[in-house]
């Protein structure tokens, strides 16, 4: 056995007591939007089939899977020629399995196996972790989890303005009160590179807009340059990239732009229609606003994605999705539209650490400690621990007759907000002492008062 | 990009919606009665170090771990003799992570890690999947969940009474009304052991006496005549076997036999301070039940161990656990002993299946289906939506103008209990129709009236 200082993998966390209370309450906030719309919970196993995974992330993407040994002798099958051939060829020789790499690949796997017993359209939502061997640094790691929602089965634009609803609601419910939900559309993309004589240059230039945040418009034209996309095009662009205001001072300036491309035409009457459902609702903190520079996902995404940055936060996105035509095509099941998104828990977990968002409530989960003075008073205590708990009061005794300094420090390191202290007096008077660990006040209360003070139903 | 038909691993499950919503009840009763008790937390990675899990479970153990293959060029560094000399000593080299095998290493693992923050008794439980390379059969699966809770730190028997008070509020809580726990003492095994005369021969007799259940008396007296324990042991041993009764006969019975056994002694004493701390408490369902052939991890329980069997129900343990002197001895931190138990989700999942336990309200998620007609029904529909959503009940609205029909078999697919039908005579009126899925029935209402029939805050 190594008796060595024991230690976990290279970007990898554990989450202590502390840490998962909060996190638990980001994730049952999205758990509970999720279901309030409609959506419904799926798990899948943390290992896939290595074939499974393999070409739906790219040639980078398939480095970054991380691979499972084969259980057993895994050499038995290999040959000599298998060795030599280097280490990606005898990957596949030695690793059937590797763990999941994003949420997205085994959705659609599970709804082709499964199509003949699925009701379209399927909502589904998923919280689970996926792992990737990216070299880790800060605010990146190599397991870490994924919140996704997805709608397939519906070309419904009501999905779309449903996603910006659900964004507002989780962050809004976190306490997060100005954020901007961004969005665009694809066909708008691709009518930018149309109409400026650009056509199918769509990636390139978005890869290039992107940075316009970053790096500032010249910088964004440079580029586009020595991609070799024309002055003259470059020139048409700018007015585009130029383009603000609200969504409604925009629209019928795009329309105008977008005259002489179909796929314009699509991204402005789906955005329309998106934005017609929303009129409907009331969105309690969001902002929305159409930046025609948004691009991510353009080798998926298909109609409208979304971005939602939270304002003087210095923070990347924290959700984001889109629409994509063809999600089970990869599996051979063609035709299969939908449109989903994600939040990332992290960084969300990051902005209301930063934020002080994270309610007191949340944190707390042993509500009282009674102290534990000597044998007769632990034993006049057990049915109060007891009573205690049939309240639904998270309650302990220290299990140890101890110094009763050890005792509150403990209660202290753990938050406990109340501890209950049952010495001789207490027990010949049955009025307990009921200490506030936040204010340090006492009271000698009945335990039907205790009961009473403390009790989640109680009325405050 | 394959286009073969996608499967999943052998020994993995995905968990469609139906199956999650049941299994997340168990976890929320587990979970929720662990909180009660006073116990945090704990998330530990899903890899960790192969090192850290090398050698705690036996050469058969080390076998069925799932080891992860180094990322990037696992190659670069083995040598050609690394190549001949099999696959075990390639793995250390090709493999440095691992996936979990269970929660107890990694717990010990992360005490000793964070053993100056951590406040003692350390009370934690962890709810998380493992995974183990063995092969797959009924019931027996690749991936599963584990929920353990322990408390490091002390010796307290209190900590024994309430394990037995934790599975009794659990199983009741789900619903089983006829359940055993049993409990034995790693002592009473060994002083067997001694005063029969086959000192530190428990272990074989451990191995024989557990299969009692299965084989009788005298196949297992004469596996211990192989295992070359005397005749004379085995006749001695016989009335030890055959103690029957509750525990406050069998008590003094055994305090009898064991008093030439120091072990024996320690066993009887602390069974007796576990009782005395129980008869303070109410159990619930539980029947308790002193069975002195009970034995289970001989290799690392130290002082009590649990067992609980449904009663009437073809089901192995559905939980167990001990005391165990030394978890973190693997790690260089001697001297921490800790209890701690664990439920079998698989096990219980499948009992309250077989004994049609899942409460129906667990099951339903989503609340409400709002059918859609036709455009202007369906403009109509969207602010009833946002109503329905802002009372906490789980609503959709249909995202397609489709046939009722599909609809309506959609709601029934999904188990959604309500349907809202909203035609012209509905929008003239401004009276709903809200139909029972279950009943058949149909009302015509307000929206107010539906929020106060289906609101979960509304009085039934």
């Amino acid at each position: 056995m190594s008796k060595d200082k024991p230690s976990i993998p290279k970007g990898t966390r554990d989450f202590g007591p502390a840490t998962v209370v909060k996190r638990n309450h980001i994730f049952s906030v999205i758990k509970r939007t999720f279901e309030k719309f409609g959506f419904l919970p799926l798990e899948t196993p943390a290992m896939e089939n290595l074939s499974v995974l393999t070409g739906k992330y790219g040639d980078e993407g398939d480095q970054l899977i991380f691979k499972i040994l084969n259980s057993g002798d895994f050499l038995s099958k290999v040959t000599a020629p298998d060795l030599e051939a280097g280490y990606k060829p005898l990957t596949r020789r030695i690793a059937e399995k590797a763990l999941r790499y994003d949420l997205t690949v085994p959705f659609a796997r599970y709804v082709v196996m499964n199509r003949n017993e699925i009701a379209f359209p399927f909502k589904r939502y998923q919280i689970q972790p996926v792992w990737r061997a990216d070299r880790p640094q800060r605010g990146r790691y190599r397991e870490f989890y994924q919140c996704d929602a997805d709608v397939v089965g519906t070309n419904s634009l009501l999905c779309e303005a449903e996603i910006i609803l659900m964004m507002d609601e989780v962050l809004s419910t976190l306490g997060l009160d100005d954020f901007t939900i961004k969005f665009n559309h694809r066909g708008l993309l691709a009518g930018m590179a149309e109409v400026i004589g650009a056509n199918g240059r769509e990636a390139d230039l978005c890869v290039a807009i992107d940075k316009l945040d970053k790096v500032g418009q010249e910088a964004v034209n440079e580029e586009l340059r020595q991609k070799g996309i024309t002055e003259e095009a470059i020139t048409q662009l700018q007015p585009i990239l130029g383009l603000t205001g609200n969504v409604v001072d925009l629209l019928p300036q795009l329309d105008r732009l977008m005259v002489g491309s179909e796929e314009g035409q699509r991204g402005v009457q789906d955005i329309r229609q998106m934005l017609t459902f929303l009129e409907s609702f009331q969105l309690r903190n969001a902002k929305i606003e159409l930046d025609v520079t948004l691009a991510r996902g353009l080798s998926y995404y298909t109609g409208c994605i979304f971005e939602v940055k939270v304002n003087n936060v210095q923070m990347g996105s924290i959700s984001g999705g889109g629409r994509y035509d063809n999600l089970t095509g990869m599996f051979g099941l063609p035709g299969v539209s939908g449109v989903g998104f994600s939040f990332g828990v992290d960084r969300i977990f990051d902005v209301l650490e930063e934020l002080n968002l994270f309610p007191q409530e949340s944190q707390t989960i042993t509500q009282v400690l009674i102290a534990n003075f000597d044998e007769v008073s632990m034993r006049y205590a057990l049915p109060v621990l007891q009573q205690l708990r049939a309240a639904d009061i998270s309650t302990e005794l220290y299990p140890d007759s101890t110094k009763l300094k050890k005792q509150m420090a403990y209660a202290d390191q753990k938050q406990i907000p109340y501890v209950v202290l049952i010495g001789s007096e207490e027990m010949a008077s049955g009025l307990l002492n009921l200490r506030n660990m936040r204010t340090g006040e006492q009271q000698s209360l009945s335990l039907e008062q205790i009961l009473q003070t403390l009790s989640p139903n109680a009325t405050a």
